[in-house]
């Protein structure tokens, strides 16, 4: 799966992270399940300002169907992160989102992840092309054809 | 509030916890916050299995007024846990739910929380009496009359 | 306890929570665990910036011992809260903090919470006497005599 | 990556999973982020039953690596889960396990997820060769050459 693999690139979209007290585990690291909601507010900010203010409002979802994350060093509950969010790849009814954690204290990427996701009609509780307004707005954002 | 304070006494419910590892901070210790999941685990079982197995699923659910907690004792991710959950006191809208955490490992109350809660009807945005099948039910539960 | 109680007054620090998508139940409201988390991030904010630097850092740490909650009102994920932190009340090894969490979208209070909390050594394992200078910081920053 | 992939065969180990009301999403379902505090707890027991009791008690602790979950389906509050956990790959400092979460009520797997772990000192702060007996314990245990 070539897609899933993060290439070098620019990402123009960047959340800081409030880390928790309870995000922290007893090695004082931040859990590395917890990355997973810190790209959750990134994925959400993303989905909403970019793709459409619509999506996840009302009939249309993104479903996750798979996800990969490669963990390259600790966190701890003093160091400041944002999340970085992009989209890689439009399918049909698929689109692949990367995100990376980056320790703006020590500048230092400490986690990736690729999500594989698909756009889900509630109502037809069925999977869907991806409306082509968000792809075009998809492209404006991330200034490239999709 | 006379019903805040729990007395001895006995209960009848009781719900093995199962710890997970991010429950723990970076001092070993279960973190305090997760022991009101752990009495919402309680809670549920309770109010399902004792009040009604309509409560919840349809019209009427219970809203959290507050909650008063005492801390006893830190629990460690290897000791084992039960929260003990009963109903104090059933006022015309409202209720009190009494529940303790006991660290079997240890035989130790390690922690006791009072919740009043109030009996919510979603479609009429109101609180509203508590149905007294309801009443009845937890009278028969706990052997006593409310 | 009088000290439980909150009174009307100031409030000085005030930290805004970033709101997590699995902070959301299934009726589309914050949980109300989560509010135990949110006064966590004004805690830890609280007590390295006003009382002390060094507290939690090294020997002395905060224990809880009780927490009394009440809730006033549902938040939603599109929501903005901050939460507010005093010190209420200081004993000899003891101290109140009171915590509210304002939803800044609506301009109201949705959570009020009173923590009791003892000093305690790491070292001594045992609760000791506040140190002098983190009284005196507190009444600098609260403006009021300890 | 070959051994990322789950083939099918045989899972000794299993591990009933206790939901909590806040895993659950605003959509009624287990949030996706909850498997992996689930498959933590299938991979604490696993390691510490499997492989060795010292393991992550004293120098010895697993490191991950990376994550790859696939999402099949929804879990819902009141559906009953055990999460599935074994070994299909031990390299000379890391090693693969795979894991499932099985929907017991509807017979049916929902998730499943390969994590490498490095095996990692705390005394050296560097990854280390696995303990021969680590290797010879999970032989004995999946019944299989590694």
């Amino acid at each position: 799966m070539e897609n899933l693999k993060i290439d070098e690139g620019t990402y123009r979209h960047s959340l800081p992270i409030q880390i928790r007290f309870n995000d922290v585990d007893r090695f004082g690291h931040v859990n590395n399940n917890m990355y997973f909601s810190y790209y959750d507010l990134g994925k959400q900010e993303y989905l909403q300002s970019v793709l459409s203010k619509d999506f996840m409002q009302n009939d249309l979802v993104p479903v996750v169907v798979n996800i990969h994350a490669d963990f390259f060093a600790p966190v701890y509950y003093a160091d400041e992160i944002v999340v970085q969010t992009r989209i890689s790849h439009i399918g049909d009814k698929s689109f692949v989102l990367q995100q990376r954690a980056v320790n703006t204290t020590k500048n230092q990427v400490v986690c990736q992840c690729s999500t594989v996701m698909v756009c889900y009609s509630l109502k037809l509780q069925a999977s869907v092309s991806l409306p082509d307004e968000y792809r075009k707005n998809v492209s404006e954002y991330e200034q490239r054809a999709f």
